[in-house]
């Protein structure tokens, strides 16, 4: 029974990780068609050197129905598939529950939502959504195998469910980032950081086990995609398909260096990307306060007008700068005729033998060309210069500026000289992104913070490090500095400054760049932007989770002084609302309407007039606000007090699994008026019996320990409440790691047994 | 004051990494003298074809002369350097002290005697005594930092010291095993996963900051020594230098690939590995029993031969395979001949261009024959085909066995089949290493078992690559099985198998090899090999960990059945030992005398005659036996209670600082024995008032709580004791998560300060 249990946690991880790689696929799937149809039709209707009209009516319609439906879905499916979706999960993870976040429809919303927002342009990612959609996969999952598969998790353990849950849901957010990024350790890592509840080796192991079948999933169904007969022969390991990225064959270790006075420009750029990050968070707050006042969410058309404008002026803007760009020549090597035809135009079309292949899949001039040096409106043999930025999908851009001509840099300067962005079409890349991410950021339509971020911060470390390599030149020395490093760095750089996280997306750079010797120059850079950013503001998720004011308690570090000072006596509520073991239902009614607590002591002492604050009251258990609505609801336990009491359950399995019932029944239960107004007046005579569906034994923490305990108490048991014992406790025993290690607490059991059986006998 | 003590921390861990990345490059230093020195004098008295007697008995005497500093080390100077030092940390992180583990004696004898102990050639590796030393670090500069410097935690936190240095100790084990293999997250995720005290983000970062400074202080120690006048040309990140290699530019992305029908040979391998490390961990066991009956710690001298015993046994093992060799004969590429002189003797002695070269810092041709083909007892043209493996240093040999031959298997099936092992010695290695293995690990001498058990893993793994490999091509297929993903993969299991740890060394076998490629299947290796090792045994640590009876707790999914039926109340002991908050000074030896408890209730509930056992009593604090100890020999706090009471002290300042002060009043205090000699019989009938040194506020758990949860408490919170309830408690209130949260906190601070200022005026 035990061993099942844990085999079913083990299988309903990798199940996990499987159902988010399908996913995964699905969606990229998705977004590969939006983006073919929508460059094709717009391309198509480009003719070089004219008015260009036509393409961009072409290109801003298609990219404004796709954002409709994006918005659409939020607007009218589920309003809570807006935004990146990590603030709520990671709310959800700390121990606060919101409503239908968890839902089917919301997974559709969201994972749907999310292909359409990132296929219509708008600047945005799917890593957030993805983390929620794993989030969703995973709760969904372990409920899923809980009651309809006919797994169940142990029968004593009264709150076991609700924190297995949270276990499974913090798997699947792993999962999520993972194949999001095809990043298996800082998925994981990133639930650990945000998520703080791995409590266990063991579920560190699951989600580690959860988030390489996930990646796992997502290569084989891409390599199956890519050539379905020579699966057998295809080899895992030598290209990079790194979620963001897939080429064939590069030169790993070629292609970052760095040098060690290169140190502190990191750490400037840390910072800058600290600052970035803080005027981000700052400018996107007071977007957020001016979209509560005339874009609430309740006003669904607003909102959803708000997304197609946004995608309209993003799509203008992107076609504008396309179309206003410089011309440069195409790079020597590419320089075939553009032809749809074939082969067989002067220069030939193979790449020469010692070059890596550019990309995966990539294997002609022409391809590489007719891929990555687009003439649109410019003449046959040269390219559009800021289309090679701005007229390709986010992630692509990225991509490029990140590694594009990495494997020419050691071919000499002439050559590589030709792959350079140019000094301006980087610096209007950065300005332009920045502020379009800012504003897009919140908007009603699922969008991801990760991508855009890095985009910008890739441009700008492109530009410190184009700066950094004019300076050395202009010394003479014959040092190469490595222009994709800065790239790379600056990326981390503006991402730390921006969600404030650090292990996490120190290594999410690393595993999604495959930059493993850059592991300690990231984490320097991250390091500063976070310390230079906690200045300014706090992290996007964080100020999100605040401003919707949600309990959430952060790091015991940044708890303030306060919890170390006070006591936790100091913090509690004056009075104390109890209920009686076995009570009115009129009385239970009015306890509810006249409180919002979430929890009530169940106790025989009178709290009534003798009793003075402070006192204390002897507690037989606890019991939440959301058991007692579902036993109005539902009837349970109540009885006339005049009459014979009929038996409601036979035995404690029974009552364990009557317990469950009323756990299963879907969170949303309506407000006490609500219930009050279909009781009857006989109904509300009766009494209520709350013994059996108590806590018995909640946690108890000392008047007098400081309010830090308890604050590491509730974040790392999860917890909702706790009682307060008098200044002097009474106490009946004590207990020492020696009654717990494993063969005493055996033996212990086996006398309990023993007795047991005495007893019976 | 607050925001002080947190850059504190922050410098503390850089501090850490910094002096750990130093003790590291000096050790490798040092280990490097050795085995030159060892080498040089052996190979210079081998003539080919000789008797080789005269070159067994350099070999022998050098090596146990080596072997008999480390072993001093151990017996003469600090019995707990002896072995891997794992188990021992892995124990005070649990929240067990072991008296003597963190002393700067230790230290000395655990890192000096490693570099003997390696240098010796006994099969060990430095990782184990690494973790120790970096442990000591930590601990020590944090003490050093907080009361030699100046530096001081927060007054009035009274356990805080304790757990403040336990952080340390944990970044500074990560640290270590960062250093030993050059791999910063492994090195971090070591410690997650075995130490299991990163409670929080801000810690993790902490420890990823001090691992990542090790590791590049480390870097950048080895390129200053290599060449330091180019040292501000030196290309980061380019080489391969992990730890165990250092290899330039080697093609990353050629080196390690996979199709997805190895994936079940994979878990084949895992399963290979789970029961070798289960027979390793029984065998071992056995050993260790004999050791103990045999050559008991206390026997200095005995402990002291046996480890130059099994050095001798060691040598000579090697030494006669070496001199046993068959000769093969040298690649052709290296067939220049192996003079001292200089260069032209027809192959040229240039690597030809497109190679790659082979290994850092090797650059010609002849180097390359005179490190890698040595000839030893063969012909001038012919190389020692088992002294490529045995007659090299352990990590040598394991690099070998990772990496020979790589750069060359792209250039045709001829050239590479040159660069293979033979089966015969691939197996010949695995059986002796596996046997000295574990016959080393347990001696008295600092022994690490990572590198042994990788050596041992990868050649198992070479060879199952080979069969795979032979089966694949009498297909008559042309799929080319890569052998150095098998040797990746077995060594991985074979770890794995060991220790079972598992998310750490995935990570640490990815980085300490580069094969980032690889994490996916090395995950599921590594998950065969603990699923299938546990069931036959516990990891090596575990086992130990548990022969030496340490109150350990496992994870608590690994606690057994027991803890989740159990009430907290039904393990606690059945008499409760209470003291009195004044009490005579007699009683109080008394109760030390009569007791071994580690903690006392304080209470003034007589449990005298009429006191039943389960009766609650007021709990007024708690006390460790260690501060009545210490109180009692420095006579702190006692009174003729006949004459008027002398003040102790003026103010609670002076009282916090006369508690720190006896903390820090070194660990061992003699047993109550000695102490109550020295009392004289008028100090005897004195009082001593224990109220200002007991703690206030224990950890208080409900008495009907499942034991798991008292069981968690004890883990995540690192308890030695805590209090029971009574079944129905009194409780004065409740706190909720809203009470916590850091606006409402600091309101009720300012309130308090109000009330404070308010009441002064």
């Amino acid at each position: 029974d035990y061993k099942a249990e844990e085999q079913w946690r083990w299988a309903m991880s990798v199940l996990i990780g499987v159902v988010m790689g399908f996913l995964a696929f699905t969606v990229d799937g998705l977004i590969k068609k939006f983006n073919g149809w929508k460059y094709g039709a717009t391309t198509s209707s480009i003719s070089p050197g004219g008015a260009g009209f036509g393409a961009w009516l072409v290109w801003v319609i298609i990219s404004c129905l796709l954002a409709s439906v994006a918005g659409g879905l939020v607007s009218y499916v589920e309003p809570l598939a807006a935004g990146s979706g990590i603030p709520e999960l990671k709310t959800y993870l700390n121990g606060v529950h919101l409503r239908g976040l968890l839902r089917i429809k919301t997974l559709g919303a969201k994972l749907g939502g999310i292909a359409f927002s990132i296929g219509s342009g708008l600047i945005a990612g799917k890593e957030g959504p993805f983390v929620h959609g794993g989030g969703l996969v995973g709760g969904g999952l372990s409920a899923f195998g809980s009651h309809t598969l006919g797994f169940r998790t142990k029968k004593p353990s009264h709150f076991r469910n609700d924190a297995d849950k949270r276990d499974f849901v913090a798997i699947g957010t792993a999962v999520g980032v993972a194949v999001a990024f095809g990043a298996p350790i800082g998925g994981m890592l990133f639930t650990v950081e945000e998520g703080a509840s791995f409590h266990s080796t063991g579920m560190l192991w699951r989600g580690f086990l959860a988030t390489c079948t996930g990646v796992l999933t997502t290569h084989w169904l891409d390599q199956l995609d890519f050539d379905a007969m020579d699966f057998a022969g295809a080899k895992f390991g030598v290209h990079r398909d790194f979620g963001l990225f897939t080429d064939d064959e590069a030169n790993y270790s070629r292609v970052f260096w760095w040098y060690f006075w290169e140190v502190p420009i990191f750490a400037a750029i840390g910072c800058m990307g600290g600052l970035l990050g803080a005027a981000f968070v700052n400018i996107n707050v007071k977007i957020t306060m001016w979209r509560q006042r005339f874009i609430p969410v309740s006003d669904k058309y607003r909102r959803h007008a708000e997304v197609i404008f946004v995608c309209f002026v993003t799509a203008t803007v992107l076609f504008i700068m396309m179309a206003a760009s410089p011309c440069k020549p195409i790079p020597e090597a590419y320089r075939v005729a553009a032809a749809t035809d074939g082969d067989g135009n002067g220069v030939s079309d193979e790449l020469p033998g010692g070059v890596a292949k550019f990309e995966y899949g990539v294997e002609t001039r022409r391809q590489i060309r007719d891929q990555y040096f687009r003439s649109l409106f410019c003449k046959a043999d040269e390219y559009s210069s800021y289309g090679q930025l701005f007229f390709v999908p986010l992630a692509d851009s990225l991509k490029l500026l990140l590694h594009l001509g990495e494997v020419y840099e050691q071919n000499g300067t002439d050559e590589f000289e030709q792959h350079l962005f140019t000094m301006d079409a980087l610096i209007m890349y950065f300005v332009f992104m920045y502020a379009l991410m800012t504003w897009t950021y919140g908007i009603g339509a699922p969008t991801g913070l990760f991508v855009p971020s890095l985009a910008v911060g890739a441009a700008g470390g492109q530009i410190v490090g184009r700066i950094v390599r004019a300076m050395v030149m202009s010394t003479g020395s014959e040092i190469v500095v490595d222009l994709h490093t800065y790239a790379v760095v600056g990326a981390a750089a503006c991402l730390g400054g921006a969600t404030r996280m650090t292990i996490s997306i120190t290594v999410l750079v690393m595993e999604t760049t495959g930059s493993m010797q850059l592991i300690i120059p990231l984490m320097l850079t991250i390091f500063f932007a976070k310390a230079i950013g906690d200045k300014y503001s706090m992290g996007i998720y964080d100020t999100h989770i605040k401003i919707r004011g949600a309990p959430f308690l952060d790091e015991p570090e940044h708890a303030g002084v306060a919890v170390d000072k006070l006591k936790v006596a100091e913090v509690m509520a004056d009075s104390l609302v109890t209920l009686r073991p076995v009570m009115r239902v009129r009385e239970l009614v009015e306890v509810l309407t006249n409180t919002s607590h979430g929890a009530f002591p169940v106790t025989i002492t009178d709290v009534g007039e003798g009793h003075n604050a402070g006192d204390p009251i002897e507690l037989h258990g606890s019991i939440t606000r959301n058991i007692l609505l579902k036993m109005l609801t539902h009837r349970v336990s109540m009885f006339d007090p005049e009459e014979p009491r009929e038996v409601l359950y036979e035995n404690s399995e029974d009552r364990d699994a009557l317990l469950e019932k009323l756990k299963q029944i879907p969170f949303k239960s309506p407000g006490v008026e609500m219930i009050a107004s279909t009781l009857s007046r006989r109904e509300m005579e009766l009494s209520i019996d709350l013994t059996h569906f108590m806590q018995r034994h909640p946690f108890i923490v000392h008047a007098d320990a400081r309010l830090s305990r308890a604050y590491r108490l509730f974040r790392t048991m999860g917890l909702r409440h706790m009682y307060i014992t008098p200044s002097k406790p009474q106490i009946i025993g004590v207990v020492t790691r020696k009654d717990l290690v494993e063969e005493s607490a055996a033996l212990t059991l086996g006398e309990k047994a023993a007795d047991l059986s005495y007893e019976e006998l």
